[in-house]
Order: structure tokens, then C-alpha cells, then sequence
């Protein structure tokens, strides 16, 4: 009994570091880091379809089916990362200043994308080879569209 | 036409970095980068839940039900990042030999982690506040047993 109480606190405690972030206001430099981090395996799970769209991978109805699904929650998690107070921060990033001044244009990116990776999932679901790649190239495009304006050049 | 057709040769090229480490072999220093990054927004999503079970943040039925889901899809990315091959890499990690040396108690405490969480998001769907309390202790614990075997104390 003891010993469980010990292990409840020890795995709370390992909370509590991300917790005062999550619910006083965030460190700029963590709300950049999680943000990447979602970039991040965003680019995990879209490399494979990215490959498979440019014919540089064989088609894999599985792989389409399995990462449009983490994609379509990965879309979410990038966005509020993006808060004000992270524009002037030490962080190393590639955001934009048109990230802040141009906030409808920002959301408009982040929708499409959102709306383009559930298609994704949608047509994954056939199976149907010539219209996921279809989907593949206009999700693709979500992302360059995002990227060109709102994300300096790599 | 022409213009699209562009569009798409940049929105695949974006993704070309990544697909050929998802195909060929990745290198170590992305797969430890990618498996960090799962932990980051685990802990992004974890670290309010946390809060919540040790009663220093408000219980809130809609963060748990919503972060629980997110917790369910991070919880199978961070796995594959641990190939034997990253073992002697220069990256910064807080990663044990015993990953390696005890693949099987590894694998055992992933499936807990899944296996608690996958309840998580059953409970959090009652809104039972009783009902999700216990169970976050129960998450936390599956989180700090990993942890504790696998990971450098920090």
C-alpha cells in the first residue's frame, strides 16, 4: 500500500514540471518546443506518403491508411504553440512574423490542411490507389502553402 | 496549370527529407529527435491531466476526455524510435542500455502504458470524476514505471 502511494506521487510528480506550463501561462521557449515537436512527427508520418506520392516508395494502402490517421490528430497540436508571446523568444525557429500580423491567413493554412489530411483519411479508406495519390498531392500542397508564407526558407 | 504543377513539386520535395529516412534506414539522430518529440507532446497532454489528479489544477471533464484521445494516438509513435542502432548515438538522450538489454520488460511497460491509457479514454468518456482520477493515477504510474527502468533520473 505504501509502496503504491510512493509510485502515485513519484508518477505525479512527473506531471507537475509540464502542469504549471499547462495551466499558468507556458514558457515561450517550451510552447516552441512543442510545437516542433508536433512539426516533427508530422514530418515522421507524412515522409512515407510524401514518398509514395513522388514514386520514390512503392504504394503501401496500410502505411496511406495508418499515418493519414496519426496525421489527422497531429494536425491539431501544432497551432496553439503559435501564441504571441513566442514571437520574440531566443528559441531557434523558421516562424514568420506573418504568423502574428496576418492571423486569418494563418488559421485559413491551418484549416486547409486539417481539411485536405481528412480527405486523406476518407479516400485512404478505398484503398483506391489513383485517388489517394490524388489526395497525397493536395495535402502536400496544404503543407507548401503554409510553409511558403508562414515559415522562412530552409 | 504550369503554377500547380510547381506547387505540387514543392509540397513533394517538402516531404522528401523525411521519406528517405522512413525508407532507407533513418538516420540515428532523427529517429531519437522523432521519439523525443512523442514524448514532448505526451507530456504537453499529459502535464494538465497530471495536474488534475494532484488536485493543483480544476477538474475539467473535456480536457481529459480530448487530451486522453491525443494520449492514445502518442502513445504508439515514440516505440520505433528506439532501433538498436540509436543505442551509441551522439544525440542528447536520457535513454538506458536496459532498452536494449531487456527488450521484453521495454515492450512490456509500452503495452501497460497503452493498456492504461486506452482505459483513460474509456472512463473519461462517463465524466465520472471519481472513476477518472483513479484511472489518471493508474496512467501515471504505467508513465513513471517506464520511466524508472528506462530512463535516467533527470
Amino acid at each position: 500500500m505504501k509502496r503504491t502511494l510512493v509510485a502515485t506521487g513519484l508518477a505525479l510528480a512527473l506531471g507537475a514540471g509540464y502542469s504549471l506550463s499547462a495551466f499558468a501561462q507556458a514558457k515561450p521557449e517550451v510552447l516552441v518546443k512543442q510545437r516542433q515537436a508536433a512539426m516533427t512527427l508530422f514530418g515522421k508520418y507524412w515522409g512515407p506518403l510524401g514518398a509514395m506520392a513522388a514514386g520514390k516508395a512503392p504504394y503501401n494502402a496500410e502505411t496511406v491508411k495508418r499515418n493519414a490517421a496519426y496525421l489527422s490528430v497531429l494536425d491539431k497540436m501544432p497551432w496553439d504553440g503559435f501564441s504571441p508571446e513566442t514571437k520574440g523568444t531566443s528559441a531557434k525557429t523558421a516562424a514568420l512574423p506573418a504568423i502574428w500580423s496576418e492571423p486569418d491567413k494563418f488559421k485559413q493554412a491551418q484549416e486547409r490542411l486539417q481539411n485536405e489530411v481528412s480527405k486523406l483519411v476518407q479516400v485512404s479508406a478505398s484503398g483506391d490507389e489513383a485517388a489517394v495519390k490524388a489526395q497525397l498531392g493536395a495535402t502536400g500542397k496544404a503543407c507548401g502553402g503554409c510553409h511558403e508564407n508562414f515559415r522562412e526558407k530552409q
